[in-house]
């Protein structure tokens, strides 16, 4: 089996190495260099993207900001999974708000501007808190604008002037804010046969608009099947083959959808340690058409984010029943540079476990934990 | 971390999953071909021997049948872990079993050949029944003869003096034949501090003399105990740094050392499922001298080898619990093309699993199952 990724990041990376380890043979394709490299240790491959095209057994893709010729390429030569219309909607927050509106799924309270001076009209309709996120592009905190109270409008209407003047054609979704209670997250997969799964419930911490950790401590968490009904609703509608992440908000009791992710997540990562398959291996086994059957949760499991770090922390190596994953790219302030699993026997000795490993990291390593 | 594997098969290309995971970059030196190669994707690098020695942080090996000229260069670099000493006792049954003696460390009845005359002398003082194995260079049941009575003796004296002839430097270590219980293995690491631990005890079934199933239901066996007091006793007077595997005979309730491995081990290739850690990733954190602790054991977890298999079997997939391990090699009869990790709740589970799984086998796979 040839796999080609789009993307050549963390994500495939990590599909790469779950891949070959089943004899996949996995490429990713560097959409910044134009460029066919191995995604584990970078090296380039030569040969033109068409014909790599051409070559592999199944396309599939990291990210979801992908240029949609590009996408519509890889459609065309029937081996892209999951879709292009997938991963589109995954990458413009219009038409994913659009398909959760179809399919008659809970989220919080939006609309979109074309224009900045259409601002005090969206207050009017969703109240004062409000947070404006780009349709396309923008993750990870970027391109998003919050506004708490009626003060910050003049100075956020005046840096959407300039966003508009530089994007005409763009749109951006304001959301009303809702003041959740926790928000979780969901990574499944489903294959063409319609075969799907979902993992445990993850809950997870953000850190100015980026993950800092995600924490699995049961397989039946009380959410677990509101999330596993929106899922199969989804994935059903759009004859989904992948992996499909949706990250959600917890408001009274209920789930409301923030966002879909196309693809493996960051808030799955925990699957490498927490269960008997990750989701790295099901996504390659859902797009190539292999029977997926559920994989166990094996014990209380934390995901933490190593943002910015220049190396692995040192505390990692006499911790106890933990994972480091490092991605060997170039460091930067904030840049996700790898992540650490850690897994106890019950989710208070993963409590204490992870409070014992804060004390023993040096001033520099993790200060969003 | 910049890590030297001499051998590019595939322990090499399991190490450097793991490694690179981790961030450690792994090359691996296929002695056959003299020349640098990607351990996973098999690409060649450019450069020679002694310029990759000098780059790298750190030396080690997948297999112990290295000339002893190599080891040298690399044991003067003072890279190579384990040492060179430590891969020419596994490399050397006449090394090995001195190692033993020295030690007072249980094993079989033995004694030493050099020439094909001596054979008569050797039932005298062993039995009938005996094993020959060749010092050096014969594993997975070749460089073996087996004389089971006294009508075996002429054919086999014969083959030993052709043998000789063509090896006149050659050793032979002849073997009483132990009507054992039962095939065991430990599997554990040590690092330069120390720090030591061990794996639970794995069961194992050969088939003409290679390994087709390793299982591992319990971390308390009855023998744990008594392995890591002998793998202990080992590791300390080598001062061992890496994973070092020991197979064993159970013969009236007590363990006889069969064979020591300096490496990562088939025996050990379940803990990529059944632990928190792998054999794999330990060995690469204690040849760092990253400080070890003992990995949980998960779950009770069963590896069979697909021997001379042309894929993983279509069954694989559909096994919950399952992980499908492929090496990318050219098939041929008998070879180790891949293995396969199964896991249950119980071992009554896991058997039941395991049956389940041969049932839905095709003709030509698993055939030693």
């Amino acid at each position: 089996m040839k796999i080609l990724i789009l993307g050549a990041g963390q994500l495939a990376r990590m599909l790469a190495l779950a891949g070959e380890a089943m004899g996949f043979s996995c490429y990713a394709y560097d959409i910044a260099k134009k460029q066919i490299v191995d995604p584990i240790q970078g090296r380039p491959y030569t040969g033109k993207l068409n014909e790599w095209i051409e070559s592999v057994d199944v396309i599939t893709a990291e990210f979801e900001h992908i240029d949609s010729v590009l996408l519509s390429v890889c459609q065309q030569s029937g081996k892209l999974q999951p879709s292009q219309h997938a991963i589109e909607i995954g990458g413009d927050r219009t038409k994913e708000k659009a398909l959760l509106e179809t399919l008659n799924i809970a989220n919080a309270p939006h609309t979109t501007l074309s224009q900045s001076r259409d601002l005090p009209k969206v207050q009017e309709k969703l109240g004062e808190d409000v947070i404006l996120k780009t349709a396309k592009g923008g993750y990870d905190g970027k391109g998003q604008w919050r506004i708490k109270n009626s003060k910050d409008v003049a100075l956020i209407e005046g840096e959407l002037q300039i966003f508009f003047s530089q994007h005409p054609q763009a749109q951006i979704v304001a959301e009303q804010c809702i003041p959740f209670e926790e928000e979780v997250s969901i990574v499944g997969a489903r294959n063409a046969q319609g075969d799907w799964f979902t993992y445990p419930l993850s809950r997870n911490r953000h850190h100015n608009g980026v993950l800092v950790q995600s924490t699995v401590t049961q397989s039946n968490h009380p959410l677990q099947t509101q999330a596993n009904e929106i899922f199969e609703k989804i994935v059903r509608h759009l004859n989904y083959q992948g992996v499909l992440a949706i990250e959600f908000f917890v408001y009274e009791g209920k789930l409301l959808v923030n966002e879909l992710a196309p693809r493996v997540h960051n808030s799955g990562h925990w699957t490498q340690l927490g269960a008997t398959s990750s989701q790295f291996t099901e996504h390659l086994k859902a797009i190539c058409g292999k029977p997926l059957t559920s994989p166990n949760f094996l014990a209380p499991t934390a995901m933490i984010n190593l943002l910015g770090n220049a190396q692995l922390p040192q505390a990692l190596w006499s911790q106890p029943n933990a994972q480091g994953h490092w991605y060997q790219k170039a460091p930067r302030q904030g840049r996700k540079m790898g992540h650490i699993n850690l897994q106890a026997q019950t989710s208070e000795a993963l409590e204490a476990q992870i409070a014992h490993f804060k004390t023993q990291l040096l001033p520099d390593e993790l200060t969003y934990l």
